[in-house]
């Protein structure tokens, strides 16, 4: 090793070899490469490459001369349309932060996220109206409202001082967007959806949007002008840095205002789309479309997945209208997906029931990734990989959150020993597949034994009767905890006959499949409770549980 | 504008968050997720990603205990084979810089590089041992060499002290690589084949490496496994990273020790082929082919080019046989391509002349890149986008070299004002495509005229009777300078007769279809003298012409 390094010196970076990595570099080039290429599409509106950014820079410009810069924060409270993705890159190109809010909030959160981020801008949609307008009146400090008046949509009223488009004649297009000072510098803020307590603010930079976006590319095989549609909410990790990803290959963005089957079956026909983001819950929704709404598609559709375990028959379903599932896995922390499970050639050969079972599980590292790790939450000693034992999530990368907003205590927590504390138990399979048993919060100890409730939910699903199933602890004088499920059954609009299905049937499926001791001893017949993300929120069925 | 931004408090870098990019975490990748999957087919020899990691930790290892470590030189004289892949990573492994050399060197400038570089070990196969020996024996310090003994080629001598073989045996597979302290380390070393003075030596960095690498899947669209043949050099600017990107989609590398037509043909038809990179002289080699050779290919294949404009007879020959021609530009500062000729949809509908025409521009800014500006080099200002008003064209781009190794000089001068100075001449067009006119120190003054060499070179391209054609100036008492044209005529290796062609004849057919000011005056036949990476060295041809 040398002592005077000569790499070292006269090599020094400068302005020409040394940019901080930003994304909105990819809106530049979009337009710069492909101007007349169509970049977003929602309705009878079509905006290419060139518009779109000269409206982002006009945007930017507005939002400029009204003062807004470095450090502040604009808040948004939008379906998935094209001014929310506009928003995903003229408020970084003022140097603020996006923070794009979860609709489906309740108002007293809406408020406190706008007090906590210090917010300065709202943008509405008079969709969520009263939503907004309840909110502003418990905040401490209401920002300016920009209306989002969308022709489209009728009912609601507007809220603020001027419309989006007035906002827009403020700027001007020649505005010149300045880089950074730092990639580190902050872009948006994603409040976790969490169950209890007050939401934790997620602070991403300039850097890690840059290189999930890639990484979203490179793992998911988004070709140039891929044609993407909006069925993930945009404002749920920025809609997994997709806004970033498909502006970065000049692709186009189909927008949707609501999630209906119809719609979403007739804008992959009509656009070609190539890739989508959904839930489970949403492959159900479509799978279970009236039959003439359902179509085949003999163009390649990948639909990346996430939030639970697509069972089999979902894949099953979806491969016979010609949509490739990804599952993948993440956390607002993580930008969204940081997993997913990777498709190897030799699965092709499996039986169905293998092959879900292979493509049901998390995953392998994303290309962005620097490391994965399933350990033992005290020691952070590796769990074999033999599939059974059992450790918690623990991730290094640069698409890892910068922070909480002004949660120094949780930020040091999360980031402890130098790795990402997912909270989430897996195992993690020869293959070197990761697989999640449970929230660290969720898991059942019954009788010292760790009983992970997503297995027995993925078995719960496999009942023919049963739609939906979510699996909690139930505390009990002998065992500790012991689970109990609750569980709603299909009905006439998943084209089922109303059936009487009894608990002890239910339980008795259960005993025929999995050890004993695993089995639910309480079955209760209920809708469950979601987040806005889709995820069940189990403390509300804990609680209901207390009631009796 | 905030005066305490919250998003810059409690929110630093940690071990977690921030990971230094490096191309290592690639081959890291590839060996975790798909282990199995073929990494490099070389003759008879096929590796999986897990046997090639494996063997660069051993590699890394080894050098390791043999004292080579950060700021040393590993440098190689070898063809396309697996151990100049696994060099890619090993050495960077232990923060070592890789130079890899252009086999196709005369000793003294090989002395020159591993004297210039302070290089401690020499990898190098038979095929180069008179020139290895010949270089090492007018070295100052000469380094350890090392063989690396292909039984696949007869000839030659081992020269060394130990066999690439007899290293790995010294390594570990369990060597644990260290990411570089810094994303700005230096990765790789690769001198500039000058025409003129000694050669410069261009320092990569991890970041730059990473960034490209990224770049060149999202540019030219490697999916996950892309299969890549490796007829471009790996030593010229690291095979324009390719070693990197391929690894990033666990793809499988081809190796080639020599470029013959009936290889090419086969190995794509063989082992499914997606991409490979070449001059156009090569794809010319390809097409002129016994028909015998030649096959036609229904699985997509896409091969780069660069160094010279394809002209339309190769774009359309290419695409007979199924393989997509995509022109891209850039020079060994700027890790190879950093602009490519994005297809434009709408070209699929032009004739074959006009789609020709815009497919041999150099194109528009490859995903990395920052900033493309065609500008007066003196005031820095963009000329019109006007496909006329020539200037030259600037580069900003985390995709530059940290500058030229014990250089400082010459280091400042190329990213004078904070932009890279390329030292090529272009126009713009009005889509904003670059079209490359001329080298700086190329380009004819006649009469005060600009007169671009590769203008008429495209034009004599043309004529039916010649093979290959370079443009010097030569000094003329009325007009200062007048174009000269050097140019070979087709032969029977070119599939034609023999034939009298006289330099009248070349000159009518130049007055005929461009301005009279632009045409030769004079036409030698001549062979046309070439740099180890097929550039004419028009230096020799302009001494050529003092002489005689």
């Amino acid at each position: 090793m040398k002592n005077n390094n000569p790499y070292n010196s006269g090599l020094e970076q400068n302005k020409a070899n040394f940019r901080p990595l930003t994304p909105i570099e990819f809106i530049q080039r979009a337009a710069e490469v492909y101007p007349h290429h169509p970049a977003v599409i929602y309705g009878d509106i079509t905006r290419n490459w060139e518009q779109t950014y000269r409206r982002c820079l006009k945007l930017a410009d507005a939002l400029s001369r009204r003062g807004i810069g470095v450090g502040d924060t604009v808040s948004a409270l939008l379906p998935n349309m094209p001014e929310l993705l506009e928003l995903h890159f003229a408020v970084p190109m003022i140097g603020a932060v996006l923070n794009a809010q979860n609709t489906r909030m309740d108002a007293d959160t809406i408020a406190f996220m706008l007090d906590h981020s210090d917010c300065n801008v709202l943008f509405c949609d008079r969709e969520f109206s009263d939503l907004a307008s309840n909110a502003l009146n418990s905040c401490a400090k209401p920002p300016l409202v920009i209306d989002v008046d969308d022709p489209t949509f009728n009912g609601g009223r507007p809220l603020g001082e001027l419309s989006y488009q007035q906002l827009l004649l403020e700027g001007d297009e020649n505005y010149v967007w300045q880089a950074p000072a730092d990639e580190w510098q902050a872009i948006t803020l994603n409040y976790t959806s969490g169950t209890t307590g007050n939401p934790k603010g997620v602070v991403y930079h300039h850097r890690g949007a840059y290189l999930n976006a890639t990484s979203n590319i490179i793992g998911q095989n988004l070709p140039p002008q891929a044609v993407y549609l909006w069925t993930l909410p945009m404002f749920h990790c920025n809609g997994w840095c997709y806004p970033w990803a498909v502006t970065a290959v000049a692709g186009t963005h189909v927008c949707l205002r609501h999630l209906r089957a119809d719609q979403v079956y007739q804008a992959i026909n009509r656009y070609g789309v190539t890739h989508f983001c959904a839930a489970p819950v949403v492959l159900n929704m479509l799978l279970n479309a009236p039959e003439e709404q359902k179509t085949y598609f003999d163009h390649p559709v990948t639909v990346t997945t996430g939030g639970a375990a697509p069972p089999a028959s979902i894949i099953e379903g979806m491969e016979k209208i010609g949509i490739q599932v990804v599952h993948a896995y993440g956390l607002t922390e993580s930008y969204g997906p940081s997993v997913f499970c990777a498709f190897q050639s030799e699965w092709k050969d499996l039986k169905l029931e293998q092959k879900a079972e292979k493509m049901a599980r998390q995953g392998v590292k994303a290309p962005a990734l620097s490391a994965l790790m399933v350990a033992d939450p005290i020691s952070l000693q590796p769990v074999p990989m033999d599939g059974i034992s059992m450790g918690e999530v623990f991730i290094q990368s640069n698409t890892l959150m910068k922070g909480y907003l002004k949660n120094t205590q949780a930020t040091t927590e999360a980031f402890q020993d130098g790795w990402f504390h997912t909270g989430d138990l897996a195992v993690r399979h020869p293959d070197g597949y990761i697989e999640i048993k449970d929230r660290a919060k969720d898991v059942i100890i019954s009788g010292g034994e760790n009983i992970s409730t997503i297995e027995i939910e993925d078995l719960l699903y496999r009942h023919p009767d049963i739609f939906e199933a979510a699996v909690i602890a139930k505390p009990d004088e002998h065992w500790g905890e012991v689970p109990c499920a609750v569980v709603t059954l299909k009905g006439p609009e998943q084209g089922a006959d109303p059936k009487i299905v009894t608990e002890q049937q239910i339980i008795n499926f259960c005993r025929d499949r999995i050890a004993h001791f695993k089995c639910p001893k309480q079955v209760i017949f209920a809708p469950l409770p979601k987040t806005s993300t889709g995820k069940v929120r189990k403390n509300q069925l804990r609680a209901l549980l207390q009631k009796g």
